[in-house]
């Protein structure tokens, strides 16, 4: 595209470091949440990369997130394989990382582990959870609530959230299983790429403001999502703002708030973190081969095209990383004005090198 | 329908226990069974129901289907929150029963439990056993894989199973919150249904045995069910399979057998249980006021329609439930006349009694 330029892996993840420390985040903190914005976007998921800097940095400098949250455990303790941890408003990567990294200890004590999390923010793509699981060679799943921003056809103000899920396991192959989905039927973005390009959008993609069908995605995006599958999209939908937010004693509902329209309070937004160890279960070398087999057979599947092969959720992604890996990063023009305002406003050098 | 009757649920549920018993199941086991068809009518699933008998008792009588089972515990001890059942082969019920009553044990010793089951069979509606955990006040979650039965466009065969999953919580109320649904766009009885009716289906519902588009019901029934949200669907799908069969050590995948087409043999189900106990986090009355109050928000949502009020998934359900309490289970005439000739066949009166 003519209006993007690509950017070193290296110089962008640098440069946002750069940008949260100058903003008041641990060194440490900083560099985890400029690696998963960057790797995000190595993924393909644009939505949820680089382009959420300027929102973030807008908030902690509000206080609406904490740029040195004190996370707390506030229920369950060594003998409980459920925990809940309190995020102090902290961004949501690095109360998420926490929130697995304890998951993912208690499963290997108990065979499996659940925290939850509240009072939290936007943590970006649920997959840079999920796979912290498979990294270790178990099975993990993150989820979060949103206010609601989805709702059913009938609805004239959206009843739910869009509450994204992820959903890893090893492959022990160049890439693990991992499904990264949300509840609305498309993502938001698709609405302003359609918008973008003049397009109309299918009547089950969203409604308008007033709850009524549209094929206009700019009245779409004014109002809102419908869910996948509808009833099914939106009962999901419901069960994880139960989990995540009902039982974890946070924010749920229309208690949540907007990243962007209440860009000065915290979200209170919760998550949900499951993590499974199969090495309770058989040797690790077992769960290895089951995997590989059921991966072939999956991959195995009789295409119409014989010369296509069914794909596994991941792989795509990792196809995206390898590419970008080496032509960089694309970022749209008015995303990296946006990255130069914020270093001189940050005092920190604008460091992006073109690829 | 004037092909149907109605027939009283004491009537119906007493008859299928003494068609259980006389094939060799338990009495206990036979109730119970018995009771889950029953109740599965009275929410109006009637394809999970009473329709299921025939295949069921044919399967007993085959030895596919073990009468009495031994379900043995094969990993995760006294100080895991994980363990793997085997369910001998036994009917669905009866081992989904005993997952979700050792999930809600541990999770009400250790916060969260999960239990996976192997070899195990069909069993009905998830919604029976993710309900077991609302009616004790947890959050409940049951999943089951089967055979590869749905696909992804451009698949000439299915890649992996329709795997039930079904969520629920305690409201408080009449009823509990609980999602059931399959990952399948539409489920197949709804292809079997237009058919009947010569209808037209769109092509967003299932592809023919070659794996081509079609908007035929019954080319549609020959060949595959499509996903809901396509890649969604299956990606969730694919998951349930890796928890449920590759990490219990159970089946998988094409390692999955049919219940009709291998009627001879054990389906080798694997299920998937998990429960939450939110009295880990909060006193029993603060859940409760909690999820009342998160009830009245989603129906509090305004609707085009001020008449109407956003249903919560469980809501349906339970107005069924009430109806059919009073005016009986219909039954296709169909199904009474094999009703009639498995009770010959077993010596057992043909007790249904008509409301």
């Amino acid at each position: 595209m003519a209006d993007q330029n690509s950017f070193s892996v290296e110089s962008v993840t640098a440069f946002l470091s750069e940008l949260y420390r100058a903003v008041g985040m641990p060194a440490e903190d900083a560099d985890y949440t400029a690696q998963c914005m960057v790797q995000t976007n190595l993924w393909g998921v644009d939505s949820h990369g680089v382009l959420r800097t300027p929102i973030y940095v807008t908030r902690v400098k509000n206080g609406a997130l904490s740029a040195k949250p004190e996370i707390k455990t506030v229920a369950g303790g060594e003998d409980k394989a459920l925990e809940v941890i309190d995020g102090d408003s902290g961004i949501g990567y690095v109360v998420a990382r926490e929130g697995m990294k304890r998951a993912i200890a208690k499963a290997k004590k108990f065979g499996t582990g659940t925290v939850l999390a509240k009072n939290s923010n936007h943590f970006g793509a649920a997959a840079l959870f999920a796979r912290m699981a498979a990294e270790e060679g178990l099975i993990g799943l993150a989820a979060t609530n949103v206010m609601p921003n989805i709702g059913m056809k009938g609805n004239k103000k959206p009843s739910t959230g869009n509450n994204p899920v992820a959903m890893a396991a090893p492959l022990y192959d160049e890439f693990p299983f991992c499904l990264d989905i949300s509840m609305s039927n498309v993502a938001g973005g698709k609405l302003l790429l359609a918008a973008k390009k003049g397009d109309k959008i299918p009547t089950d993609w969203a409604v308008t403001a007033e709850g009524l069908e549209t094929d206009d995605p700019e009245a779409g995006f004014k109002g809102f999502l419908l869910p996948t599958g509808m009833h099914k999209g939106f009962g999901m939908s419901l069960f994880i703002d139960i989990i995540a937010g009902v039982a974890s004693g946070g924010a749920f509902s229309r208690y949540l708030k907007s990243m962007y329209k209440n860009a000065e309070e915290p979200s209170l937004t919760c998550h949900v973190f499951y993590a499974l160890d199969p090495s309770c279960v058989m040797p690790g070398e077992d769960f290895s081969t089951r995997m590989k087999e059921w991966a072939e057979m999956v991959k195995a599947t009789p295409m119409v095209d014989e010369s296509q092969t069914q794909i596994i959720p991941g792989e795509i992604e990792y196809a995206t990383e390898q590419r970008r890996l080496k032509e960089g990063i694309p970022l749209p023009a008015e995303l990296v004005e946006d990255l130069k305002k914020l270093a001189a406003e940050a005092g920190v050098e604008f460091s992006l090198k073109a690829v």
